[in-house]
C-alpha cells in the first residue's frame, strides 16, 4: 500500500503529488470535461475543508457525471497514484471527506439524479449526489419514507450519509443509515464496477458488501448509484418536552416505555450547561431548575400517536418530569424542538473552536458519561455541554474554546482523549454517527484491537492496492 | 488458498484429511476434552448433513465450551491444515454446515449460554448455540422482542441464523437477522480473536465488519459471542386471511396498505397448488375458486391492531379477496395460520425430494414469477407449488419428484436452475434467505458479476489465508 502521510490535526498547505502533472490534468479534463475539473487554488479551496475547518486544499476537483467516467478518473489515478478523496455535501465532523495528503477531490455534485422510486416495491434509486432532503421530499410526495434523518439532510448527499452510516435522531426505532441500503453500485480503486446487493431487503448471495461499504468512509470504493429501502410514511407525529431535576432522571424515564411496548422514534436529551446556554440566547422560559431537558418523538397513526404520546407524558410525570409540554399540532411540535436546534449557535457564544465529539455508550450509562464529562471538563479548565440522542446512547459533546489560544485547544483536544477513552470504559465507543476520518484515527486503537485492525487493512488492501483512496483516514 | 475441492451434489462418501490423523485427534481431544470429540462413524454421521438430507460425515466432530476452546480447535486446524465447518442447529437448506470436503465439524451445542438480557439498554448478549426459540422466549418473559423468525426457530442456533443472515416472516417490517445483530466476537481461521461492533445501534468505528460477518456462511470466522438487538415486545396481534382469483390481485392488494402508512408485518401468499394439497390432506375448506391465498398480519397495541386489521380486511375486500377471515384473538389467529404450516408436509405427498429453493424479486414481480416458473414446471413435466413471503418478494419453490428417479431428479435440477435465471432477470437473486453453500454455489454467476466475485473471494483470503473455513462454499 502507498503511503502517503499519517496523522494530521493541522492545515500542512497544499501538497503536491502525481495529480499536479499537466498530462494528468489534461487526462482528468478528457475524462469529463474541461469545465469539470477545477484547478484553480481558489477555485479547490471550498473542497479542502469540511465542518472541522481545517483546510487541505486539492490538487484539483474533478466532476464526473456518470458511472463511466468515475471509472476512467479511478483508472487515471490507479496508473498515476494519487489521492483520490470523495465528496458529498462536504458537511462531515471528522474530514472524511477532506484531501490531507493533496490528490484529487471528486464531487459528486453532478450525479444528482432520482431515477427512480418505487411505491409498489418500497425503494429509491438515485446517484450519490442526491440531498438526503431532496430524496425525503421526492418520497414524500408519494407517501413514502426515507427514514435515516442525520443532522444534515439539508446539505448532505446520499453518497456521504452510506460512506460515512449516517445516523440521526430517528435511530431508536428506524436504526442508521446502512439499515435503509439494499443495493450498491461502487467503483473500485482499480476502476473496477461492482454491484452489491440488490432491490430486495433479503439477498445472501454472497458477502454483505453493502453493510461493508456502509461507513466505510470512501476508502473502500466511490458510491455511484444507491439503491435504498422506503417505508409508508406514517400519519402523524407528536412529542413530549419536558424538564428533569437530574440527568439521571431524565434518562430513567426511557426505559419506563418499553414495558408499554412504546419505542419512540426519537428521544433526546439536552444538559444543564445547554439549557443554560439556549436560555442566555434566546429566553425559551426554561426552568433554572432544569438540570436536563428531554424531547420525546413518537410517530404512526393520528390516534396511536396522540394516545402514545399521552401515555409518554404521564410516565414522564409519574417519574420526575416538570414543566411538560405536549404537542397537539405541527406547529406546537415544531416550536418545541425549537430549543435543541438552537443549542449549536448558542454555544459559540462561549468560543470561536466548538470540538463536537459524539461517543456513543449504552443508554443506561449516558448520566454517568456525562457526569464524568463535566468532571474531565473542570479538570482541564474547559467548557463542556452535553446534548444528544438519549435514546441510543448517542452523545454531543461540545468542548468550546477560543481557536487562537493555543493552551485552551491542547487542553479542549485532553478532554476529547479522556472522553474517548471514557465512552469505551462504560462499553460504548468512540464514535456514534460521524466516523473516524483523520480526526478520529490517532484513537482507534481506543475502541478497535490489533486482530480486529489487521482484519480492516487487509479489507482495505484487497479494494485498494495502491492505496489511492482517501489515504490518511481511519489507520494512522 | 488450499483448495479442497469444488462442486457436490451427491454424497462422496468419508473424506480423509490430515483431521484424521492421531496426532490430532488426541490435540483436538486435549483441546476440549476427550468425550467432546466425536470420530466414530456412527457418531459423526449425523453432523454431515443438513436439511438438503445429503450426507458427508465429518472425520471428528468437535464441541469446544468457550472462546478459549475455540481458538485452540483453529489454531490445530491452521496448523495441520484441515478443512474446519461450524455447525448450528443443522437445519439449512443449501449444505452450509455440511463438511463437504471432510476435516472436522464444530458444533456449537456446548456455548448455549445466554450472558445477558438487557431491558434497560435492549440487548441481548449470548452465545451461538442458543437457539433463537430460546432467547425469544428469555426475552418474551421481561416483555421484550428478537425481531428475526425464521421458520426454524425452535432448532437453529442464533450462530447459524447470523451465519446465514436468516430471514423469516416478518421481515416487511423488522427487517432481517443483520439488522438485529450489534455486535459480534469471532474466532478467526488463524485462532485470532476479532470483536466486531459494540453494545449500541450506532457504532461507525471503522469497517463494519460485524455486518460482513452476516451471511458469511462461516467462511470468515466462527461465531462465539453475539450482541443483539431487542425491541419492547407488541402488545397485540391479529392476522387477515383471504382467497383471492388470481395471484396477482393477492400481490397487488399489498400494495394498497402504504398509502393507508400500513406496514403488515407478515404478508405470506400460497399458491392454488399448495391450497390444493393442504385440501386435500387436511380439508380447512378452501374454496376451489382460489388461485391463491394471502395471510396478512400486524402487530402493535391492541388498539391499533385491531383498527389495522379492520382496514386490511376491508381494503382486500375491495380488491377482490373473497372468503375474508380475521382473528379477534389469539386462539382465532394461529388456527388461520394453520394452512400455512400444513404446506410442506401436504406437499411431501407428491413425491420423495421435495427441492425448497428461495429466490427473491422486488414484490410487484411476484405474480410474474410464479406465472413463469409453472411454465418451467410444466415445461420439464415436474409437479411445482410456490408459496411465501410475498411481502418483501421471497417465495419458495418447491418442486416435487420421486428421489430415486434420476431422470425425474434432473428435471427438476433444470427447473431450479431456469428459476433462478428467471428471478435475476426479474431483478430478483437467487437466494433471500437459504444462503448459498454448496448447493447453490454453481449459480453464483447468475448472480454476482466477475468483479464483485473477485473483492469476496480477496476478503476470503484475508480472513482465511489457508481456505481451511468452510471450503467448497459459495464459490466453485
Amino acid at each position: 500500500m502507498t503511503s502517503f502521510s499519517s496523522i494530521h490535526f493541522e492545515s500542512s498547505g497544499r501538497k503536491s503529488t502525481a495529480a499536479s502533472r499537466p498530462e494528468v490534468i489534461e487526462k482528468l479534463q478528457a475524462a469529463v470535461g474541461f469545465d469539470n475539473v477545477l484547478v484553480e487554488p481558489d477555485k479547490v479551496e471550498p473542497y479542502g475543508a469540511d465542518a472541522v475547518k481545517e483546510k487541505f486544499p486539492p490538487e484539483a476537483v474533478v466532476f464526473p457525471s456518470n458511472t463511466a467516467e468515475m471509472v476512467t478518473v479511478l483508472k487515471i489515478a490507479n496508473e498515476h497514484v494519487f489521492p483520490v478523496t470523495a465528496r458529498g455535501g462536504g458537511v462531515g465532523y471528522t474530514g472524511g471527506a477532506v484531501p490531507v495528503d493533496g490528490g484529487i477531490v471528486i464531487g459528486t455534485d453532478r450525479m444528482n439524479r432520482i431515477i427512480e422510486i418505487n411505491a409498489d416495491d418500497l425503494y429509491a434509486i438515485c446517484e450519490p449526489g442526491v440531498t438526503t432532503y431532496a430524496l425525503q421530499q421526492a418520497a414524500a410526495e408519494i407517501g413514502l419514507l426515507f427514514a435515516p434523518d442525520p443532522a444534515s439532510y439539508k446539505d448532505s448527499f446520499i453518497g456521504g450519509n452510506i460512506a460515512e452510516n449516517a445516523g440521526g435522531m430517528r435511530t431508536p426505532k428506524y436504526g442508521v443509515t446502512k439499515h435503509h441500503v439494499l443495493g450498491l453500485e461502487v467503483v473500485t480503486a482499480t476502476g473496477d464496477v461492482i454491484r452489491t446487493g440488490g432491490k430486495t431487503v433479503k439477498n445472501v448471495v454472497g458477502f454483505d458488501l453493502t453493510g461493508l461499504m456502509c461507513g466505510s468512509e470512501g476508502m473502500l470504493g466511490i458510491i455511484t448509484e444507491a439503491t435504498l429501502k422506503l417505508m409508508p410514511m406514517p400519519e402523524a407525529t407528536s412529542t413530549v418536552r419536558a424538564s428533569f431535576r437530574s440527568m439521571k432522571a431524565a434518562c430513567e424515564v426511557l426505559t419506563k416505555f418499553t414495558p408499554h411496548g412504546l419505542l419512540p422514534m426519537a428521544m433526546e436529551v439536552i444538559d444543564k450547561f445547554c439549557v443554560a446556554a439556549v436560555e442566555e440566547n434566546f429566553a425559551f422560559g426554561l426552568s433554572k431548575d432544569a438540570e436536563a431537558l428531554l424531547l420525546v418523538a413518537v410517530d404512526g397513526s393520528s390516534e396511536q400517536v396522540a394516545s402514545d404520546a399521552k401515555m409518554i407524558e404521564q410516565l414522564i410525570a409519574d417519574n420526575g418530569g416538570f414543566e411538560i409540554l405536549r404537542s397537539r399540532s405541527k406547529e406546537e411540535e415544531d416550536k418545541l424542538w425549537d430549543v435543541r436546534r438552537a443549542i449549536s449557535p448558542s454555544l459559540m457564544k462561549y468560543g470561536t473552536l466548538k470540538i463536537n465529539e459524539d461517543v456513543v455508550v449504552p443508554r443506561s450509562k449516558v448520566p454517568e458519561l456525562v457526569a464524568e464529562i463535566e468532571e474531565i471538563g473542570r479538570r482541564h479548565d474547559t467548557f463542556v455541554a452535553n446534548f444528544g440522542h438519549a435514546g441510543d446512547g448517542n452523545i454531543h459533546v461540545n468542548f468550546v474554546v477560543d481557536r487562537d489560544d493555543a493552551d485552551a485547544v491542547a487542553r479542549a483536544r485532553r478532554c476529547v482523549s479522556e472522553t474517548f477513552r471514557l465512552a469505551v470504559q462504560l462499553g460504548g465507543t468512540i464514535s456514534g454517527e460521524h466516523g473516524i476520518g483523520y480526526v478520529k484515527a490517532p484513537y482507534m486503537s481506543y475502541a478497535i484491537d490489533a486482530p480486529t485492525l489487521e482484519i480492516m487493512k487487509g479489507i482495505k488492501q484487497v479494494f485498494d492496492p495502491k492505496g489511492i483512496l482517501n489515504p490518511g483516514k481511519m489507520f494512522v
